[in-house]
């Protein structure tokens, strides 16, 4: 069980309950009633708890669960346990995080304005609203129904965000629209400044960086991450795409929906990237180019020129997967020759 | 026109004025009357706009664009559609920088401290500062003239701020100097401890740090970066210079004046850095080298030896340019050869 | 002497306090009671001041200081200018760290609740604590005595920080449990959700983050670097391990004790790593690894395979150390070779 200090547990619920929350089928209708407590990984879990199987590397793990009941592939349903409750699914693991979603809820909103938080006259707070000790909202900010303002957040005057988002401590957010059910981490800074200049010797004049962001429905940014707002388009970070902690999205930066940005990560300005690509760990992507749908980049590759969908990449600068890999593996052989030193 | 929630537009100018301001001349004095609304991009400029021809690939939408007026380099000046004033100036993005600086001037401050900030009886406020909700500002501090605190910006005890700066919300300063018209973004953080230890396999013992962080004046430092104070010596910025978001600087380093400093790179400890180096994206510099003056240092790169005035580097470990795309080529070729797995 | 805006001289120390403070030994008995004022490099240094000697590459410098006393090793002890008393130990710089410590020693708390934070009813907080401006604390968290929480930091409800900790300024803590002598600075996100979605083409489903983070005593983590919680099991940062600047610790990381992990380096999810082990800057870590104790990363690497205890490793894929350094060699050797394309 999660340490209570930190997780609220609902239910129990019964497996009917849990088929209904994850969509996935009983395999035994005897079993409606049964009801169950917690969910818990397969090595640990009880008669009483939720587990799931969905990397083929824990079907020993799953053989020898004590589970009561488990979210399993159909094509891997015979190989469990005998007597153990079945939750059928093409699709354990996403029906796991709806279970697991079950049984620890977001706390309820407390709804109301702290005495210590600043919030403009101007501004307007929708219904159920949380806003956080210390927090300050600007001028002419709109904050939409059932959405929390962490403590000592700043939203700057005009911003815009959605219903029922989750905008943690000390963000700060300006010149930007945020859609519906976002989360914002801790430290998330939007809407600055791009970085703009036009340079030169005797000295490097400030350019107005006079867009916004747009934030998508849905979309989730870690914390410490920047998204700079853009040059007089906007910066826009399509719905349902996430964001890992401490990454750089640059001015004028279009990103699709559903894509998924790893870790220290970062996106140079005017880059435009399409739906359900992924960027691995501390990647880098040069700016003005054209990335496409379904593209996959490795961990630490640098970007240089555009890619086409559903291509994968990797390497400095980054060349297709393949290439990359027999490159590297070129690479270590010359480490591993002795004595050629010419 | 920008979004009036976050920009409000100064103007109308007429030709005669957006020429002082630019610093260009005017093509057909009789159009010095005429005036203009906003800027705009030569995409969508009407007659009525101000935009400008900075990069030689736009010179096709320069032809056909329907600005107003736009700002042009002499040589390019032929070029322009039939009635369209012109601004001629060699530095034609320098001009529309000031003159979007005109039509878009930065908020007027509202002198003052909000009731919810805390400011030391010992702190020294100059006249027309802004302190916004939250904001702390320490024993001893000293703000200039003319400069804005940011919402639940800290300013540690005896940190000097100077005259007409803009330190954004979230910020942290402490043991630190900063000089006129700064500009630190959301999340900066100034002045905290190096990472120095005297190290050991029985644990490692914090060595003090007694310097401080010394900015130049013109300075900007984007989101969440942060610099270190010097271990006695300073850490020390120098003037002009403007560092992009997710920057580290290590505690000693010594940066020259107008240098470009891209997002998420880092320079370590005791590193001195000359005058107008340019330093790319996610590229590290390692401690204790000399850079010299008018270097440039690729996106990405590593850089682990000391580099000479006007010099370009790239890779990991950096080479010079010319060798790296030679190294990068002959690699890529190696990730072409099929078969040669011995 | 350090700037004392921000720092405060104790002292003075007389040359038997000196020896007690550093555990070295005194090479000239008679000397125990002369007094010492400050700490100075070797090149500034006069007859009141206390300098070391640590690096062999300053042995001139030693040699010709006007110090007053030196820390010194044994081995070098007779290459000292005459007159000079010495202080003697095989670990001159930890016995300097000690020395300048008790100089400036950190500044008392002012143990209270400032007026402007905000302190839950069902919080507990230890004698001695200073909660400054605008701090909030949830409930039924836990303050160690003695412990400092920074103006604007946000401790979330059932977050458990030791005794005698540095929570620097806008910090935010949630779900974690921070040891005694922990130093966080500014800017530092813990607990926060790791980054963990069932992912789909029809949308990621968010996976609930159900552990904790785990801070062992003694650790410092740097400014802006992120740690986030488990997704069942906690994230483990083991005693004494010193994490610099903008450091990225994934869900379910496990480090060991005394690590040193450098600024902007990361450690992706569920990778556990041993004891001393070093990661240089800007370093990564792919998830699920094992590292062992003593490890030594180079800066810049990315690691995507397991390393035994006591290994030294570099590059992008990293390799042993020395077979990096030849791939180096060889690859610089392609780029000087010109002319062949094909």
């Amino acid at each position: 069980m999660a340490d209570e200090r930190f997780f609220q547990l609902a239910g129990p619920f019964d497996l009917a309950e849990l088929a209904e929350i994850s969509g996935a089928a009983i395999s035994d209708s005897d079993a409606k009633g049964r009801k169950f407590t917690d969910v818990a990984p397969l090595s640990t879990a009880g008669a009483q708890h939720v587990s799931f199987l969905d990397n083929k590397k824990y079907i020993a793990a799953f053989t020898q669960t004590s589970a009561g009941v488990c979210l399993v592939d159909p094509s891997l349903a015979d190989r469990a346990p005998a007597g153990m409750a079945l939750l059928i699914t093409p699709q354990p693991y996403h029906g796991y995080a709806r279970i697991a979603s079950a049984f620890y809820p977001a706390s309820a909103l407390l709804s109301g304005i702290h005495a210590t938080a600043t919030v403009s006259d101007s501004a307007t707070v929708g219904d159920g609203v949380q806003i956080d000790a210390g927090a300050f909202v600007g001028n002419g900010a709109v904050i939409g129904a059932n959405t929390r303002i962490g403590p000592n957040t700043v939203i700057e005057q005009g911003v815009h965000v959605g219903v029922g988002c989750q905008i943690a401590a000390n963000v700060t957010l300006q010149c930007c629209d945020v859609g519906d059910a976002v989360i914002l981490h801790p430290g998330v800074r939007i809407g600055q400044d791009g970085f703009g200049f036009a340079m030169g010797a005797s000295g490097h004049e400030k350019v107005p960086q006079l867009g916004r962001v747009v934030i998508g429905d849905h979309v989730e940014i870690g914390a410490n991450s920047t998204v700079d707002r853009g040059t007089g388009p906007d910066t826009i970070i399509g719905a349902g795409t996430k964001i890992d902690n401490q990454v750089q999205i640059g001015h004028n930066v279009q990103l699709g929906q559903g894509c998924i940005i790893v870790a220290q990560s970062g996106v140079s300005g005017s880059t435009e990237i399409g739906n359900l690509t992924v960027i691995g760990g501390q990647a880098g992507i040069a700016g003005h180019l054209k990335i496409g749908d379904g593209v996959q980049i490795a961990a630490k590759s640098g970007v240089m020129r555009n890619i086409e969908s559903g291509h994968t990449v990797g390497g400095l600068p980054a060349q297709p997967m393949k290439n990359w890999l027999r490159s590297v593996s070129a690479v270590e052989r010359l480490g591993k020759k002795k004595g050629k030193t010419k």
